[in-house]
């Protein structure tokens, strides 16, 4: 998928919504344990509820790797329900890799040739060679990890050098060497609305993957207010707030509710930028 | 295992040797690529082959997840066998790893309790609630990225602050506030010897993980010259000069061959720093 493509599903979903699919077998509602995939039934629902109102899906992969085989056997056939049933989602793996050239170019092969993942989220520690693999693929997008929405964020991210760049800047400054408006985004948490803004003049066609919305406290007008661009240019993750939002028989409604909630407040930013009628 | 078991063992063996378990469907001979899950045989020949003059294995994430589930089921079954042929060995997941609290446990969980690893690599970017739960298991160790040994480790590592400081360094000196040398180590690159001397200074008691001697080009002298302490404190990796020795019937023989040249280095370089007789 392009980014034109994924802008014209923004456009027509009114919506800028990615749901984690952090999806904990000890927090999904008791009965589905009963069934004999409780992670991808729990999927499955959440998917059939909320697809209408989210252009992406993003897997959080430590969640089906904590389950081991019968986890990742959950997680190929969420991949391949949501290809089959919407073919226009947007499919990030939340995966964090990142690792030498050889290395990167089987965890490229895993997530795009074995899972057929549109995106794949990075960490940029290990340099260039860590992440070009990635960028080889046609279509295929790295998201690449530059400000994260936690607490640890502020442990190195904000390292400065002589003249006043910081890690997080030098990460998106130096990235654009490697990679396109067209095959990289950026990972920047909601909780840092006050840098927004720096990183829009330093990435501004980019788009960027925004943790944090929800649960982890961000606020979804600041983010648009100063992260949005003309292609709206940005993905605004909510898993929790809405995977979660019952733990009841009705947990894919509610669930429906939460995503439709938001898609409302987000069509909302768009019209204001002028980007939907 | 804790640091003085781990001592002993390398005292036993006469070696720090870590075996990279590397393996490629693409790279293992062909005539096992009949059997049932050739890639688990490749690597249960390989170890027993290689056992004696090791104290550590280290099956790399990315080539078998890049096999999707047959890759996992090999790992698993990897890890099972080290388990119980070799349950001395120090057994580390090159997973690289990394991300917001929540996650990095569940994280955890995949790799300390669904797969009874020893230790865990994990990348720094995201800072101190990103490696913290790793850190939780008793006997249980974090192996931080500090200074990689591929081209791009230039791209951020080397970042330095107002006070000289830099990025890796950094890194190391932060971590000492989470964890200690009874369950953290480092990565530091066989190719930046150069810098093993500083890093030493920073971290005298801790374990260093050190790849690329071999395929990559790092020396194991000048690395045991920079980095060895009084306990050791060096596991070196070798994965591709090992595993990869021979691609014929006599892959084993020629693998245990090279390990085995490889251990004689190492004892006759811990004779000489008085660690064994």
């Amino acid at each position: 998928m392009n980014n034109q493509q994924l802008f014209e599903n923004i456009r027509k979903k009114g919506s800028f919504l990615c749901v984690g699919l952090d999806t904990d077998i000890k927090k999904i509602p008791a009965f589905l344990l009963d069934t004999t995939d409780p992670m991808f039934a729990f999927n499955k629902e959440i998917i059939d509820a909320t697809a209408k109102y989210t252009v992406a899906y993003k897997p959080n992969l430590a969640f089906y790797e904590s389950e081991g085989l019968e986890g990742w056997r959950s997680l190929e056939k969420t991949v391949h329900y949501i290809r089959e049933t919407h073919p226009d989602i947007f499919l990030i793996a939340d995966a964090k890799r990142g690792d030498i050239g050889n290395t990167s170019s089987m965890y490229a092969r895993a997530f795009f040739e074995k899972l057929n993942f549109d995106a794949v989220t990075v960490a940029p520690y290990m340099g260039e060679d860590s992440v070009k693999p990635f960028l080889n693929y046609e279509g295929k997008w790295v998201v690449l990890l530059a400000l994260t929405s936690n607490k640890g964020a502020f442990d190195f991210q904000y390292l400065a050098d002589n003249s006043g760049e910081m890690l997080f800047e030098k990460v998106i400054r130096t990235s654009q060497n490697w990679g396109t408006a067209e095959n990289m985004m950026y990972v920047v948490g909601a909780t840092k609305v006050e840098e927004l803004s720096d990183i829009r003049r330093l990435a501004p066609h980019h788009f960027l993957l925004v943790p944090g919305v929800g649960a982890q406290g961000g606020s979804l007008k600041e983010v648009a207010k100063f992260g949005m661009n003309q292609h709206c240019g940005l993905l605004v993750n909510s898993s929790r707030a809405i995977i979660y939002a019952s733990s009841g028989l009705d947990f894919a409604t509610k669930a429906g509710e939460s995503a439709k909630e938001t898609r409302d407040e987000m069509s909302e930013l768009l019209r204001n930028k002028g980007l939907i009628s």
